[in-house]
């Protein structure tokens, strides 16, 4: 039997990203063959290496399976011909060999050319159409829409750790709780201050354990202040710091002395029923009704945030977006282009958010429990930085940090 | 100045529940005063104590003030007058009086006579009209609906621990990872079994790590076997049980060796696609594309599931409610008159279910994760019982011990 | 047949605490049968109330069983007679009967008066004679000796909540990570700076966390302040602390940076080999080797410190008691007449330390851990009050607040 | 300057270790250079590389330093000379350039050979000496004792992960409660009944929480049947097993009602009392007294076992070592030649044994907490593998598993 032929290039730390040990060790196991066409290492750390290889198999099936999993490891084909596209056969249904989108940079051999993939995030696929090939929700796929199947033809970028990405390094060594948190929170302002005198988008994530813990007065100074480009929440963070702005509590427990207010489980409907009153948490701070807090400095500084809703909430407040679709796609736009996202003590939205980050994006997960963090990672966000803290205090801290 | 007076009843087990000592207790630190009119204590414990109460204070505001704390309490007026109802001043807007609800079997007085409020949950308005007294969430109060004001002449029935109750004591003395889990399941295993034969609703809140797992079989045999009446999920958990019975996997990894599948990331993908291909999930089972699992055993066998959406999810599946208004109103309508709910290692479906129940519904929580039975407690689901353990082994136990 | 019978007393904060409920619970669960007496109620919160009550029985055994019940509740015999001894019947040994203590309040009748016991601890026994009746541990009882046998005419005072044991009311309410730490640290602070001004002793049990979190400097500034009275821990915090004063680093993490340092592995075994070198952490410190840390506070202040080695030592350093039986009458030497005990972020040393506190000893426990805090009131240390957090944080703010 | 040269080596998998990668970065972040003098490259997973570099430094303490880090991750000095010996100034006490262990194969060059160093742990120090280069605790160094300094000359094999390695590498991709741990019972299973029958020693380091959690009867089982070569524990498991066997209790909880008993807080009292009165745990199974459980097994079957004392310890049983420096050996003995190690549910005694073991005896780490396997691999076991689960099922399934 003739065995097939067909030859794959890579470029980057192949060595220190450990990515050509496991293409040849693919190329083993799947009992085929290969041969080091071209090999050239890079000298330094930050020169590159590139490989040349030609990969033999004995069937056709055998080697089509093999080269999509090189190619989703990072290597590419050398003659990869237009990608292929096929009509979805219906709304919201593509063909069965599509190809699912990772969160890396990528690109698709279409007439002649790479092209770049927009709008990449997790779990899309790929339509080709209008002005290039774009990055979509399987949902949001039309009957007959061009969509690219298998990975044949398609450029999955490596990501490598570079060296701006070490600025957090000694974070990323793991989630352990004995640690120094001050050491991770003089890295985050600094960061943080980097990041506004830069202009850059910051994005702050954050779940209603933020005010519980006592957070909610740091975390109004960030944003008054111009650390914070735009807030990913959901309806409990707004309705608590709003209890805490009107009656001193947060979920009836006394903000300032940690005890159970008189009637305080009445003051989170309460809060509600006073936007209500007025229509809307912008209107009910231009009335004067609300004068402090998170909700009250994001309206002032008109920093966007969106409210998503979620089946356990009260309420909702009249901003929160019950559908969950459009919350998704709110979401989307606030996060696209961000720089840095910081992901305060929830798992829900700090997972949401994780699915539409592209992999270059920095992220830094605070939690006090670290299954947090390890399952974000688990769901494809490894580039997620944790610190396993009290997330009250790691504010107040970081506020402290950034005023001096 | 001449004090003011009222008397106040009380029925129970007063001092086994503490609380005729919580309420002299309330008195005295008003800086008011109080007389025992009568006081009959219950010879045994199943006996009834009962009281009545003369309280006075020197001022009208002060007696009300306490004799709100005393009704909350579960003491109520011996001469309630009719319930305030005040009118509803907008839609989803209520005065500002408003009476908040406790999960607790409720009262208001109104021409007359005690009229009990259906519908109970905690965190809802009470309206009065058409058949009689209801509790509401606010957003569904519509302008001009009579709204319970204040809690004069409402009676808040004190719930107290019946012999019943006690099935579960072992598990009720608090949340602890040290005990043993087999003992627990046992007793489960024989509420269940009861349940069955007394043709009681039993519904199971369930999250996906269920599949992870690998408790997705068991929980496919209690649904086959008549044990569960109704499943409150995710699309998560129906992602993934039709991932796994489609292609072997739960998130992409094998659910016989542990391992991820090759090109496993794409499966939860395929499986949505697959569901959408024949329209729905019945569709595909009738086509005989889904042969095992929990969602092909609920639709052999009829039994109803509400899957609600969230931020996170992917797809979602058709069936999935993306609303969360409607989401809340179909769970609602699911728990309404269950015996017994068990929920399984999911903190959002639980919490929100949580919300909707009486407090005299069994409920039962299993989670790995100690903090999520605390945290339903916090919320006021104070009769759920937690069985700190590995939610997959568990279910296979329990299916285990029922098969026996 | 004639039924026998006896009375039992009881008085204090009888229905508030519940103690009146439980007993006729516990009559009436026994098949027994009983008649008050005489009943007197406390009118407000700080009067005590009274009871007498005749307990009857079928037979002598079960009125027998049930007394012993009775006692452990805290209710007592009218007519004790002297309470029973026996001779232990060999080193280590007791008579099978033996009386097993609580770490409540104890008295034994002798001689026609209630003796107080001595040194009160849990899961001692009795032992009289000598200077009167005093709490041992088993194996420190010597063949021969008089052992208080079965709890007849033993007094178990019930601890009630006073006013002064609600100035940490707030914590007890559960443990919760969801509370602002802000609030617990502020009480903290409080209450050192009030024992320091009235000469009590605060003890702080503290493991290896302090330092790996950052901790450590606060925890010196604490006891340079004269905050602490004595402090108990292992080996561990010892070489991490004196780790950091000599190479800046914790377990090999730079506490400055918290990157791994340069062979920081080696750092701890350098620390303890540089003690070695000096003979002892005083002598090292004395030497002007050792220039900062708690340790070197410690020896400076002459603040006494009690290291109690483990299992998992390195070294150990000179100063560490590795023989358990020392170790554990060293703790509770210093653990006697401590006013308040702060447990920082360590299961053993706190379990070990709370096994010998009587029950009435402030306990306050630091762990981001919640089960640590559960783990310790299962083992009978219900007083302590948990504060789920960031030790390292917790120290930081503790000795901010302070030094304000 | 003219730059000073030495020649380093390196065999094994060099590129899918990444160790060469981190050998080339390490002499450029040094400021200094290399070069390849030969690079042959493995072609297949199983070959091995092998690689022969020059590095240059401007000085040579510059070399000396960068030398010493090459080292210590696996390459060695081609032209070593005979390895640094000095003597231990004290008892205890080591020069100050000691070279401290790791749990890796070790080499020292000595008199023109590479010698293999005896009783490999980590954080220990090499003695030269009487059969040859030993690893020793530096408190078990006596004065004179010639010490290696300096890894110069010092090789230290990196573990590359072989075939065999993988048959848990399901478990070894992170440590995640989400995982189906049926599977991980079965190959555990699987790898129990092949060091069986090939008659390898399986170690079992065991927490009191195995009884707590209903483990008991499993462990008991797989003792009986052979399974377990060794058993290291501390005073409560073999206190609460006791308590189990004579009583039915747990720390006073009926292990078949999860309720607690009456008088149960006295029966780990009685249990250790009991076996006082006969003298040791033997004689009491000698007698008839113990008649079932973990201790009643070992005892039987004559499996040797090590009971280690703690600073919480009631009793201590008689057998119980509380000399901790007695105890870490008699520990050390009995782990030396085992194949595997399985550790439930102690964090405290597998950290100890951990510290105790070489890296290539595989070692399986049973926890409900994630927690404790990321606290074992920071202290250098990075061979655990962790499984999240409960451990009373854990072990019920798995002796199921065996029996079947």
């Amino acid at each position: 039997m003739r065995p097939r032929a067909r030859r794959f290039t890579a470029s980057g730390h192949l060595i220190d990203s450990g990515l050509l040990t496991r293409a040849l060790n693919l190329v083993l196991e799947a009992g085929a063959d290969y041969e080091v066409v071209s090999f050239v290492m890079g000298r330094t750390r930050t020169d590159e290496s590139s490989v040349e290889l030609e990969v033999r198999a004995d069937t056709e099936p055998a080697l089509e399976a093999l080269a999509t999993r090189l190619v989703d490891l990072g290597l590419w084909d050398r003659a990869p011909g237009d990608v292929q596209l096929k009509p979805a056969p219906r709304d919201s249904c593509v063909p069965d060999d599509f190809y699912a989108t990772t969160n890396r940079p990528t690109e698709v051999f279409l007439e002649g050319s790479w092209r770049e993939v927009a709008d990449m995030r997790m779990d899309g696929v790929i339509v080709v159409g209008g002005p290039g090939p774009r990055c979509r929700l399987i949902r949001d796929v039309r009957r007959g829409d061009p969509v690219v199947c298998t990975n044949r033809a398609v450029r999955i970028h490596p990501l490598f750790r570079d060296a701006e990405g070490e600025e957090f390094g000694f974070m990323a060594s793991g989630v352990s709780s004995e640690r120094s948190v001050s050491v991770a929170v003089r890295r985050v302002a600094e960061a943080l201050a980097r990041e506004k005198a830069a202009g850059s988008r910051v994005i702050v994530v954050a779940g209603p354990v933020v005010i519980h813990t006592g957070g909610g007065p740091a975390l109004a100074a960030l944003v008054r202040d111009g650390y914070v480009s735009g807030v990913l929440a959901g309806n409990a963070l707004a309705v608590h710091d709003i209890e805490g702005a009107l009656y001193g509590t947060s979920l009836g427990i006394d903000l300032a002395t940690g005890l159970p207010a008189r009637e305080g489980h009445r003051n989170h409907l309460r809060a509600i029923n006073a936007v209500f009153r007025h229509g809307s948490i912008a209107a009910a701070v231009e009335a004067g009704e609300i004068r402090s807090g998170v909700m009250y400095e994001l309206a002032r500084a008109g920093v966007p945030y969106v409210l998503a809703g979620s089946l356990r909430d009260d309420g909702p407040l009249p901003e929160t977006e019950m559908d969950m679709l459009k919350a998704q796609a709110r979401y989307a736009d606030m996060a696209r282009g961000a720089s840095i996202v910081i992901m305060l003590s929830t798992m829900l939205h700090s997972i949401a958010t994780g699915n539409m980050l592209p992999a270059w994006v920095r992220t830094i997960c605070v939690d006090i429990n670290p299954a947090v963090v390890t399952k974000l990672a688990d769901r494809g966000s490894g580039q997620a930085i944790g610190i396993v803290t009290d997330v009250g205090l790691f504010l107040r801290t970081l506020a402290d940090a950034l005023q001096r």
